[in-house]
């Protein structure tokens, strides 16, 4: 019993230090293992379904808006990385080399993927040449690798899983409706599957990505009311196309060039997911994300019935189109408890002996705790109500703390103070000179997020240096 | 029509120059496209809905099993690598080394996994404490990077996609068993879905994989009489154990190694696809693995009514869960007809004026090109049966191929007539000597397939050298 009471506490509580919370609740939620792999993650099974729940789910959305997969080379040459300048000297310096094949060396350096604009440029090249030949809506789901100097799990590893997508157009409207498209696709699967909700807005120059056009972006807040980019996407407009002249005829045998996107959705996100609904006593999963969505606990298992009564629940609400499991370990009772609490498990439902006399189950709510005898045959239906209601619960909840964690500033002293002592987002007036923003940052640690798509007017002058505002930016320390 | 009709011409015929024929279908049907990184192929999106197929249908099949997805890391450092003799041996002379991680040189060079042993073992080092954690069964869908000098797509690439299993067993015996379990998960796939009958059996020691005990393998013969290994499933014992010091308390709290195994399936496949049920007209895919089952192709679509008939077709065949498309560009219905074809999609719908005025639309099978005109009220049980009928016909062809490329020999000169004359496998006894399998190899470019499980006696001697056989072996050229 000492040791099962260690097991739990184990779990640094979250005010007490959260950057342990954190770390603690991705080790002991068996989410993650570390690899002797410098700045490389496992994915270990709860983790790794987790991330098949995201590509399944997502991967349907972006099939119902045209997305057609495809699978690119993990490897960009040197030379192809080169091809447009901003690009190149944004990823350069974080790349993996490959310089040997074998025992030979490399005539050209080839990096390990960090995205892969080029490789999609070059492809395009090569399929594009008619009006007919467009639109080109691809996407893949693969791992790329960045040369990251300090890691953390999910947030920020030398190797992640993502998806990106790469999109041609014939035209400039036509791209910058997709990119936009691509970013709601995104904030309503943040919104809906993973109860998270999210500022959408668009990117400063400062922020945006290597080569794009403009850049947008959705952010969530965690816990600790830091910000979290949780999903870009870009127009390049015809950037890349000129770099790596990739042009079409169009209806009137005139050779154009093409319009470009990107977007990305990453493991990133199941960081987002720990820190925007995980407690003090471990991880809490989204009934529409969750793997297992409930757990069957048997109380005094050895005694006759109990785990045939186990059994045949699990199967009634298997059949029923739940995730269901039960532990059926020789653990006890209260170990299993903290187990399932500690995996985000939504819902655990506990039968013993005196539940099936009285011919119930005890049903458990992960987030509330909130306990309910349930007559077996209503198990079906409570339990559909109950994880309804937890996700849409867990929605507003999240919501609820994202609305109370954002404050106005409308002048620098207001800002500090507001980055100091009230975490969270902070809106302010910005006059659009990245000499603020750099000052901003160098003062307060503080970074623009996004200008949001739902402009306002707070005040007439930039919050930084009092010469005219064009714009409201949300500001926030950022993961 | 002229351009048109040369596109089609543009497939080599298979007895002209089958290698030929094989490229021209791989690019025709728009399965790949070359990339600028040598050995390495692009998926497009034709291609890479097949392998989408494959991995869906596969993993739910592994899943039945009790296997769970976890994603490694894509670099195992050169150390880890070294730890068990065979295996780096095998391994080490044709991977990709990373050797800078952006602008600097790296302390220890890290391998681009092209298998991933080494890193499992590590894991499980870490995870298997105990006979409470075992067994391990885990997976993972990745790509994997192996140097090679000559590629082709599918069949030999540099990079390739593949799933990875590895687990972990208290006993030799639930090792073995597990070994032969997911061998026979290929097989029954290879039958069921992809219409491919193959040859389980033994790999001999020559032909094991670099760390095994013992390898099994499924065989398919090719339409030109070539074997492609089409699957590998490798019982480690306590090898790789014993390398990594692996080892877990038993129920007398003894230490133990733990048993491994290793299966994989990949890419390579759907070059067994196309090689297996091509044909002069290009590819042609089993109902149950096509990305599109029936291609819905209108006839004088600009004729008033023809469009929207199609379109209402499309939509009852999708609402009864068939995988259909429309083709309504521009292009002629002939050039569509050669298209569809191309492709292989498995059922062509071709639906005109006249066709509507009868109430019905004409069926074509991509197989036999049997024609069929169908009441509309019909199309729905039509269809079902003829996809049904269809994917168990091209099962029977390339089974009834198989069996009549197999040729006994029971002495040398029979061996060398059967390899030069007879394209296919050659069943013969063998010794069981290594000198004898190398002699045969630079005699004759035949390898030795595998020792089927099904043995039988059909001589006394060992085809080679005339001593005491042990085993029945099949042989073959393989690619």
């Amino acid at each position: 019993m000492a040791k099962e009471k260690k097991l739990v506490e184990a779990i640094t509580p979250r005010d007490v230090d959260f950057a342990q919370w954190y770390t603690d609740v991705v080790k002991k939620a068996e989410l993650v293992n570390y690899s002797s792999v410098k700045g490389c993650m496992i994915l270990r099974p709860d983790g790794y379904a987790i991330w098949e729940n995201i590509m399944h789910q997502l991967d349907a959305r972006f099939k119902a808006t045209g997305v057609e997969n495809v699978a690119m080379p993990l490897f960009i040459p040197e030379s192809l990385l080169n091809k447009e300048k901003e690009h190149v000297e944004g990823f350069a310096p974080e790349v993996a080399w490959v310089t040997y094949g074998g025992t030979e060396k490399l005539q050209e350096r080839l990096c390990v993927r960090p995205t892969s604009e080029t490789l999609f440029c070059e492809l395009y090249k090569d399929i594009v040449h008619s009006h007919r030949d467009l639109p080109k809506i691809y996407n893949q789901w693969c791992s790329v690798v960045r040369w990251e100097k300090t890691t953390r799990p999910f947030l920020r590893t030398t190797e992640f899983w993502w998806q990106e997508g790469h999109t041609a157009h014939a035209t400039e409207e036509e791209a910058e409706e997709r990119t936009i498209q691509m970013l709601n696709v995104y904030a309503d699967f943040c919104r809906e599957v993973l109860a998270i909700p999210v500022i959408k807005g668009k990117k400063t120059d400062k922020e945006k990505f290597a080569g794009a056009q403009s850049t947008y972006t959705i952010e969530a807040l965690m816990h600790d009311g830091k910000a979290l980019q949780s999903g870009t996407s870009h127009n390049f407009g015809d950037g890349f196309a000129r770099a790596f002249g990739i042009q079409y005829s169009d209806k009137n045998n005139q050779l154009q060039y093409i319009h470009q996107t990107s977007w990305g959705f990453s493991t990133r996100i199941i960081g987002a997911l720990i820190m925007v609904h995980g407690d003090d006593d471990g991880l809490v999963l989204p009934p529409r994300i969750a793997p297992t969505q409930v757990m069957i606990i048997p109380v005094a298992q050895h005694k006759p019935g109990v785990l045939e009564k186990a059994e045949e629940l699990r199967a009634q609400l298997a059949e029923s189109g739940f995730h269901v499991k039960v532990d059926d370990s020789d653990k006890s009772p209260g170990w299993k408890f903290s187990d399932q609490e500690r995996r985000g498990i939504p819902v655990r439902i506990e039968v013993g002996p005196k539940d099936i006399e009285a011919g119930q189950a005890v049903l458990v709510r992960r987030d509330t705790r909130e306990k309910k005898a349930v007559p077996f045959e209503e198990l079906v239906s409570t339990l559909r109500d109950t994880l309804d209601t937890m996700q849409e619960d867990m929605y507003q909840r999240a919501k609820a703390f994202l609305d109370s964690h954002v404050s106005d500033a409308t002048n620098y002293e207001e800002f500090k103070d507001a980055v100091a002592h009230r975490p969270g987002f902070i809106r302010a007036m910005w006059c659009g000179d990245e000499a603020c923003e750099n000052k901003i940052k160098a003062d307060t640690t503080a970074t623009s997020r996004c200008m949001p798509f739902e402009q306002e007017k707070i005040s007439d002058v930039c919050v930084c240096c009092g010469r005219p505002a064009k714009k409201l930016v949300y500001w926030g320390k950022a993961y």
